[in-house]
């Protein structure tokens, strides 16, 4: 893609891959296991976290000068997704998802 | 709007309401409430629901020839959301919105 | 809805509004025009406009705290795109939408 | 992930692609280019194509037993915005992305 850093590449790629984790496991591992996975602040997370992904992955994609805004609300939604993925416990594909997303939304966002 | 008739005008409106009160239970009403609220299918219903609501009247609103087939499919996640909210119980508002749009959408679909 | 401030009600209410009229008017009356209306930096403004609208009221109908953070994003991105539109020109509807969304979004993120 | 055939998951890549594809080509390539590339049509099919990818991919990442539906609008789509990136031309990535994500939306949608 022209135009596109090799940082902002690699945030990119990983919004996706966070957005593609955490909207699988809260729709699919979540509501199927129910008790603590369905608790109303971590499913609320989970998909806030899912959807924030998806809308800093369109601003970096279209070339918006205001993905820097987007990538830090992305980043700060990530952290408090990993916590309270850390908290629920048998999350760690999200946690990871999560954590790694966060480290290049919050890079992006102080560039 | 231009070029918009009043029927795909009602359906825009339909579309925006339905989004709205299915996101809105969902996220608020059904996690809040827990048990058979957030039943796995129920809950992917609601979801999807307010998703392609949005997808169809996105499709209306930029003027797509497909919004034909955004508008079939989001009859037949209304229709089964409609269903799903009636067996639930306790989400008369939702199982209202959810009718009203599928009526609307139908119609659109076969034009 | 439960849990809902009037000054969130009407919030949720002027993103909805936002979102419809940009993209409807970028979709159809900025494709049509072509010219300035077509002009990369504008069409990207409307486009995000809509996009960051769509995702501050997705936050704000699912109870998420984090939605301070989407209006703030919104609030900036929507004063953007009215300077946009009124530098263009003939976008009046547009102007006004982005404002009124702007202000309450600014009124969201502080509180 | 759990519950996803591999013909699945590999259409879920596709849509993933295809969207990326498609709105970056759009908002920076097209939008930079003008004349044909900005075309009502033409922008309208790819703009549409990236949010039916993306709602494909959000209803096979929910396990919604309704992506057949969106998968098939998704391949309708896909294939019209192959047919405009060629009529237009310079759009060979999108072309491609675009007939491998009708492919397997195809086969999703027939299973």
């Amino acid at each position: 893609m022209h135009q596109t850093t090799p940082e902002m590449q690699q945030c990119i790629e990983n919004c996706q891959e966070c957005h593609k984790v955490c909207l699988h496991k809260a729709m699919q591992h979540c509501l199927e296991m129910g008790g603590r996975h369905v608790e109303a602040n971590h499913m609320r997370l989970m998909l806030n976290c899912a959807e924030i992904c998806q809308t800093s992955l369109n601003f970096m994609l279209s070339g918006s000068p205001q993905h820097k805004l987007t990538c830090g609300v992305c980043a700060e939604v990530c952290e408090a997704c990993a916590q309270s993925c850390e908290a629920v416990g048998d999350m760690d594909e999200c946690v990871a998802a999560c954590r790694k997303c966060a480290e290049s939304c919050r890079a992006m966002a102080s560039m």
